[in-house]
């Protein structure tokens, strides 16, 4: 079995990360030592995916500790930088999550942050070790076809998360179970994590895949060449509507369309019950540069407006489950995700 | 007003294209006066869009004739250059009817074909004229709001035919008549025909435009952001299913799921009578290397297969109109788009 790939690692006091902006061309890393250069790392992209956004805040809490110790500030000025963690990316309710569940540590020391932060580390590569299990056992519950063929959509392996993987965990196991025949990656514009990140994955461990342009997706579900289609989450409402990477829900609409199940695979710690459904979602926007130009070439004429949200939200209605490590939830009318949200963690 | 952008010419023996693969960057022309740099232009997209290959076929006859004349061909070989034309895309049905058109005059002289081929891009250009006042009308009587917003997908203007367009050409006609806030353009993965093309002719004509991926368009119209989505054709079968660019029948399905109009328009060329649905279109694979890379940039790890139909079927079923020249067609069962359909060509 091929080794696993290692998004996030605590080094030398200072969150090491494994620059995605720059695969697959370049495997390399970047450590961040202060709250600035983390930021500006989580903005940019260089680490992404919810899961792996908890273990940054966690980790980013430590950070933001050790430059306080450095630079003697005054308290508000800590809890100010924890902030700014906390709120580096809008949509993710893991990042919070991460600062907010280390906090209660502070007073203990950045050492008692930092084991906070490896046990979120470990509990989140348990927990998607045991959701790939449940989902793949509910898949092979409801499709029908040997081997399967799945779409997905975004990155949701072990780059997005701290180990193993959501939605691509499940298509981990599945593989490592003999049963799937081929992924269908969908490029996932405009920074391509699908193209870049989840084939790189595939390759790593030997998972057969295409690419496909984001607009195939549908017409591939539409023309029964795929068996489901699983994607990761970056917000999970009460009633299971589902805010994830821009393009999701036609993915979910196509599905929908074909009869084929639409999964959602996330970590408990995505969910957030505090949120009733996804109008109370807020849509991280980021800069129209991102779609007017691929690797420094611009693809429109100067001066033309990109529209760049950076997630949409995929109603309850189109989803057929919702995976968290504590079970299986398919959505309906008055039916609520609750008891597979992360009361427990 | 903005001058008349000009794709395709016919000038000292050959076809004229201006290079749609060079655009916005650059605007140059490419002189083809032989069958096989015409067959590479058109495989390479150097001219696209259903109704220009209309004329790109018409014009390619006298094209193979000249170069006949030139090199001293027998009939047979002739006959096969001219089924190499006819041939050079397979899903847009209007490639083989600009041939078949003009194949009758071919025992007249390439002096009678080259003015057939000038009467299809005068009816072209006229029929374009023609179904974007009937679709705007269409439009305005069928979306409450103004002005209005619109998703469009690709190119569907003046370069995708002979002048004006079509789906654009609505746009255009309504941005005429004041109606038109703000144009979605779907940038159109993998070839970027709408970031690249139609965003330089919506700065051509002085239409206020974003920008967005693919996968954005389902969420702009979920989100309420759009009033109707138009696209154009490359063929439209008896029962009114659609095939176009890849990507398309995402939009039509958001459309329905938002529950605003989603609307089909070409010329009655493009309606083929002898296809009773999408069941029996062909659809153009094109090579995977458009997916894995961008501008000579690779997107993906090398040895990335890339899956790549170049286009997709929208069941008629998701389309609440289809417009020609002739007028409009609402699908449903048991409705074909006869009475819209070329017979009058």
């Amino acid at each position: 079995m091929a080794t696993e790939i290692e998004a996030i690692a605590w080094q030398d006091d200072a969150i090491v990360l494994l620059d995605q902006t720059r695969l697959p061309g370049e495997v390399v890393t970047l450590a961040c030592s202060d709250v600035d250069s983390l930021v500006d790392a989580v903005r940019r992209l260089v680490v992404r995916g919810a899961p792996a956004l908890g273990a940054v805040g966690a980790y980013g809490v430590a950070v933001a500790m050790l430059q306080c110790q450095r630079e003697g500030w005054m308290t508000d000025r800590l809890d100010a930088e924890v902030d700014r963690v906390r709120d580096a990316r809008p949509t993710a309710v893991n990042l919070a999550w991460g600062v907010d569940r280390v906090r209660p540590f502070m007073a203990r020391g950045v050492e008692a942050v930092i084991a906070e932060a490896h046990r979120i580390v470990a509990e989140d590569t348990a927990a998607n070790r045991q959701l790939s299990r449940v989902g793949a056992d509910w898949i092979l519950a409801h499709c029908a076809r040997r081997p399967l063929r799945v779409v997905t959509h975004c990155n949701t392996g072990a780059l997005a998360t701290t180990g193993w993987g959501t939605a691509f965990g499940i298509i981990r196991e599945l593989a490592e179970r003999g049963e799937i025949e081929l992924v269908y990656v969908d490029e996932t514009r405009p920074l391509l994590q699908g193209a870049r990140l989840t084939a790189y994955e595939c390759d790593h461990h030997g998972i057969p895949y295409v690419v496909q342009s984001d607009g195939a997706a549908a017409s591939t579900i539409l023309r029964g060449l795929a068996d489901f289609a699983v994607i990761g989450a970056d917000r999970i409402a009460r009633n299971g509507d589902t805010a994830n990477k821009i393009g999701s829900v036609s993915v979910a609409l196509a599905c929908a369309a074909a009869g084929i199940p639409f999964v959602v695979a996330a970590p408990s710690s995505t969910v957030d019950l505090a949120t009733p459904s996804g109008e109370a979602i807020d849509i991280e926007m980021r800069s129209g540069d991102e779609v007017t130009a691929w690797s420094g070439v611009p693809t429109t004429p100067s001066g033309a407006r990109g529209f760049n949200p950076a997630f949409d939200v995929t109603p309850a209605s189109y989803i057929s489950a919702v995976v968290t490590e504590f079970g299986v939830i398919e959505p309906g009318p008055g039916v609520t995700v609750d008891a597979i949200a992360g009361g427990a963690l």
